[in-house]
């Protein structure tokens, strides 16, 4: 099945479950591993529970962050926690843009009001942010100053860009997206080159979830050794069990991966072959 | 989270996603196990897909006929094969009654165009039917004969009830849909449940794709088994893997399941617990 028969909703959920499904994906939640408050079940529920958000981003006069905060909304009713914030801020600009030209221009258009709605569906999760940002979401004043400031939802993830991978992808072009994109592709089609793909980006960059959640230093020694298991000097299934036990999930590499997924799926990629 | 805040369908779709992932289930696709053509991912893919099916199916004007045969066009893309069709019989009942009460006049409403629509649908898959059956759906003068003899689906359900426990739903009243549901509560909240309710099903009566795939005493034996796992003889585990390994899949009981879950989770039974 190709990209063409699908809805950009059905690609976008369709990269969400492959993604959750792939193992053995070092650390995150897979086919085979849960954390004991967020389970596979909770990540295939807000696939489910996110449809209408999806859809509604291709509609036309779809909103950034109306449709990011709709999004958190719909998938934030278990008691699995925030899922999938990440993903939201790359695949919605992506449908609404139809491709990656097209996500770079609606994140540039983002604005004022997007910067808010983001903030308001930020308020709802748990999502890690660092505790020196002058923006912290659990700081009221942000909002106002957002607004004194004429802040744009761009605005914000440059600012953020240093210690986020997501917003980073924003600002540089959804870079890691497209690599991501190229490398599933070159791994040729199935479900395993996700889990090789997972591992190329979690080899090329710190993942900055597991620097706020433990610290650079446990991101650096999370990046060396995925390198070593694709050079072969380290078991993966060793090396995701490790990461289970001492809870470093690499969530924004997840992230980018459901980004990646979609636009491999868009552009004939296939999933079941 | 309960059953008041999803829409039919996403309860039906919830219902078909903690089917298939629920582990260890004996013989089936399920979280830890794949057959090598019909894998995780195919299920998952199909409870993606089937969204606008079961939406239409909470529209007024919506017909079982056309219903069941659109579900299974939609998810009959993938390289994974029929997943759930006797599913659609059971769920697209449910959906388009409100509950199991409606549901019985749903299918007592159906009409011979209904039939033909089911027919069509049949012949897009490879679903299982005993050679000697005089409806045999691979055979064109089958619908000549439901027009000449003014046969609703519910006829043919009716006419199939021997042999196929889905049909037999239809015809006694969703009778082993109620009983999963009343065991799912008994067995309490959350995932455990899904499987303790699976092996009482397969433990009470026959799994009939079984008998159709590899005859009656395969099917006993499974029963059997089923009941020895109960009893503690039997190490589910073991049972599973004698299971997979010989392709005994009991495809009918896990269509029962999907019904029992959507009617469960309506009723108050959460998942995620």
């Amino acid at each position: 099945m190709t990209g063409q028969r699908m809805t950009p909703a059905e690609q976008a959920q369709l990269a969400m479950m492959l993604e959750v499904t792939a193992f053995p994906k070092p650390g995150n939640v897979d086919r085979c591993h849960d954390y004991p408050d967020t389970r596979l079940e909770h990540f295939l529920a807000s696939v489910i529970f996110v449809q209408p958000s999806l859809a509604m981003a291709s509609e036309p006069g779809a909103r950034t962050g109306a449709l990011i905060r709709d999004a958190v909304a719909r998938t934030n009713v278990h008691s699995g926690g925030n899922t999938h914030f990440g993903a939201f801020l790359l695949i919605i600009p992506l449908i609404m843009g139809g491709d990656i030209d097209g996500a770079i221009k609606v994140v540039r258009q983002t604005t004022v009001d997007d910067a808010v709605e983001f903030y308001q569906a930020f308020a709802m999760t748990q999502v890690r942010v660092l505790s020196s940002d002058t923006l912290d979401v659990n700081d009221p004043a942000a909002l106002d100053m957002i607004r004194q400031q004429h802040l744009t939802l761009y605005d914000i993830m440059e600012h953020s860009a240093g210690n986020d991978m997501i917003a980073r992808e924003w600002i540089n072009g959804f870079q890691k997206v497209r690599i991501g994109a190229d490398l599933l592709k070159g791994h040729g089609h199935g479900r395993n080159s996700i889990v090789q793909t997972f591992l190329d980006l979690l080899s090329f960059e710190l993942d900055t979830f597991i620097i706020k959640k433990h610290g650079k230093e446990i991101a650096e020694k999370t990046m060396m050794n995925a390198r070593e298991v694709k050079d072969g000097h380290l078991d993966l299934t060793m090396f995701d069990r490790s990461c289970i036990d001492a809870g470093i999930n690499p969530g924004s590499t997840a992230d980018i991966m459901i980004g990646s997924l979609y636009v491999a799926l868009g552009e004939g990629w296939q999933w079941d072959s």
